[in-house]
């Protein structure tokens, strides 16, 4: 009869102990397929423990299937193959290029990364705290699909009292981060559609309307935004545009190709304009410029927002605006998915807008970026700096163009800065194709650099300039 | 000259008043395109206000493009056709079946969601107050694609020292629940590759894969899982399935199986075998079942886990391991994405389970539902209850199979038990096709049921069964 020493069975209990020492002997051939094993009585018996025992073991052999019983005759080895063993490969790290590997640089105008101090932490643990008290039960009840009813109520009331958009909590969609909104947007509208996108323009969305298996166009730009011939030319249906703040270029889209747009649109069954504000609340000069969702009367417009840039990059929230439209086949095609925010942010977010604290904020971040960019200004217009670098776009948003005058090729100059620990990218990057690229102008994402070094940074960028 | 009283501004300030009189003249027609505008001096003057105030309301019309800036000249109105203002559809709240309406049940048998009594808030409160203390630096830094380092790190812990389970931290991608999970995988290994689920199945798999343009198969299974047989017949090359308890048949797959499916991933290359691992912490009797991902020597198997059911239904926090092979494509192919969960609840989780506190709660629930499904299911068989129902499938998971042995059609029997106050499902739900149907069996996700009404619940379900 198989026998074991208790004694050996360490930390595990003794029922895992034999259930192991038993799988092993199978594994090994030392018990065989169809052989029997002693029944629960004689191994409690022989190894000097209870049948409960032993009956636990039996009963996880059976659960895994290394043993079957059967009824009144007892337990008999399961029969099995066993595949040939082939060793793992090896992992070594350097098999993963990571993602997101911070350097250590003076500088790095590529990255969105919010500043700590820069972030409510009182305030938030203070709402948190509340939301973890007083809504308990809420905080358990699945979210809808689009989110949760109080943040989608706070959104709508945050909307139609500064931005003077109108909507019905029921048109928001909330999600885990804008790039999650895609992916519902293309599931919605169909992955057969031509999507397009501005050339200039941010290059993730591309690389996400092609991953997701959409035909996606780059389309070309005058100083107004996207060209509407060229959307026509290239038969878009679906066009994909950032008119508060162009991305990278910083145009401001005016009124009139507002309503060109509008109009390009409502002329076909199944146009949409997708419209990503996504920085729009930290306009530095001026109210926010009115959004195309608020003057769209034939329903073709999807507006989309985040809270990545006003909160910070590491709350992973944003939200998008149904037109009436689309509403029913949103909720008959997609609503099955569950929500990708967690509900304790959900609520927590929603008490924040609601109770004024957001607003607050953002008032709080306006201020802050226009002295730390005016700072920034001022360091790389100083004396004999200004005669080599010039700035625009400088009105909107958390960036700025950056012109270098000199005839150094962009690569060079790169490498440069980069030696000296500043990271830029070039506005070259952001176009598709070889055509309208403009030579050494340098996009200055500069929410994340530190101000204290305005003058250190400028200095090294004039250097690398002159030299 | 344009005029305006500045006494009829209200809340405005003066500037956003003013610049909001000047469009509403330009888009009535009463400011003509090309017309000019008065000077900011004389406008001014005009008005009794200061300079400033007139050129932030010219600057708000020129970054809006209502108008613009001819140098040394002035200010025109700009030139744009408005289009034909139509009239918005009518929203109406009944426009849109709201996913996720909660009813008031006796008992749900068809709802995960989890009751408030068993998620830990006060630890939960308490690590997230640390964090928010202790780790705001952190906190800010965006997280690597596939998820923080600490978190991946505490679930290999995690994995090795209660699961057996050998993996990198790389290996692991955290994601806002397994759907989104499921859309990278998709990205990953190919839209054009036939996936396979299991027939009965979870039907929101089909769904998702179908939903993001993926060929979804549905194969048949026998008493120890999905068959092999099938799966070449119908040239599956992913399979999804949950081995350690299917959903919704109950079935753990035997060990003999396994290596079947093991065999059949790697006779081909490019074929993958999904291990939804959903609920395997939730063995109520015994340990867990080893998984698959476990005994994979040639690297087929993707394991997939979920916190939902284990912490709760409304953080959405899951994660998968990837095959060591896939993890260079990952890399190069998706790391572009951001992780769609927010840092607070992934250092969040990391501390809590690192610190242990996730083992202890893990077996407070299994404690807790284990005499929970006892209670219940003492109901269903008290007294003649048993004539006429019988459960299987309930010494693991949150789920169990509850058969009704009565001619009644299923469609009565539901209709019955829904007029007292209980949703059930039936089994023939989660069936593909009309073969191999059963009638009168129904899935009995007990996880959300107020099991001080087991008595009177199961008294209902007998009363609709013999009448």
């Amino acid at each position: 009869m198989i026998t074991y020493n208790i004694a050996d069975s360490g930390s595990d209990s003794i029922y895992e102990f034999l259930s192991k020492s038993i799988k092993k002997d199978i594994v090994q051939g030392i018990l065989k397929a169809g052989e029997k094993l002693p029944s629960k009585r004689q191994l409690a018996k022989n190894l000097g423990v209870s049948v409960i025992t032993v009956e636990n073991a039996y009963g996880q052999l059976m659960a895994e299937g290394y043993i079957y019983s059967i009824p009144k005759k007892g337990f008999y080895v399961s029969d099995f193959k066993f595949p040939v063993q082939e060793k793992k490969a090896v992992f070594t790290r350097e098999m993963v290029s990571l993602a997101g590997q911070a350097g250590s640089w003076l500088a790095d105008f590529t990255s969105n990364q919010t500043e700590t101090d820069l972030f409510p932490f009182t305030i938030w643990s203070k709402v948190i705290r509340e939301v973890l008290n007083d809504s308990r039960v809420q905080l358990m009840t699945n979210s809808e699909s689009g989110g949760i009813q109080a943040l989608r109520e706070s959104i709508a009331c945050y909307l139609k009292e500064f931005r003077d958009m109108h909507v019905w909590p029921e048109q928001i969609i909330v999600g885990a981060g804008t790039e999650y909104l895609y992916s519902l947007l293309i599931q919605l509208l169909g992955r057969e559609k031509i999507y397009a996108v501005e050339n200039p323009g941010y290059r993730k969305l591309e690389k996400i309307y092609g991953s997701l298996g959409a035909d996606c166009r780059w389309i070309a730009m005058d100083e107004a935004g996207i060209c509407i011939s060229d959307l026509e030319k290239q038969q878009a249906d679906i066009v994909h545009i950032t008119p508060s703040h162009q991305y990278p270029a910083g145009i401001i889209m005016p009124v009139s190709r507002r309503y060109e747009m509008l109009g390009w649109a409502s002329r076909e069954e199944g146009r949409y304009i997708i419209e990503d504000d996504y920085d729009s609340e930290l306009r530095l000069s001026g109210r926010p410029v009115p959004t195309l969702q608020s003057i769209d009367m034939s329903e073709c417009v999807i507006y989309m927002n985040t809270f990545t840039k006003t909160l910070c990059s590491t709350v992973r929230i944003s939200y998008m605006i149904l037109p009436q439209k689309l509403l029913t086949q949103f909720y008959e095609k997609l609503s099955f998915y569950s929500c990708t925010v967690s509900n304790f942010e959900q609520y927590t977010l929603a008490k924040f807008i609601k109770e004024g604290k957001f607003e607050t904020h953002i008032n709080r971040l306006r201020n802050y970026y226009r002295r730390k960019r005016d700072i920034l200004l001022e360091a790389l217009k100083k004396g004999e700096r200004k005669e080599v670098i010039s700035v625009s776009g400088e009105e909107s948003g958390l960036h700025f163009l950056m012109k270098i005058h000199s005839n150094l090729p962009e690569s060079v100059f790169l490498e440069r800065v980069r030696s000296m620990g500043i990271k830029l990218v070039p506005l070259s990057f952001y176009y598709y194709g070889e055509s309208g690229r403009p030579e050494n102008v340098y996009v200055m994402n500069y929410s994340s650099v530190d101000i204290t070094k305005a003058d250190e940074i400028a200095d090294k960028i004039y250097k690398c300039c002159i030299e």
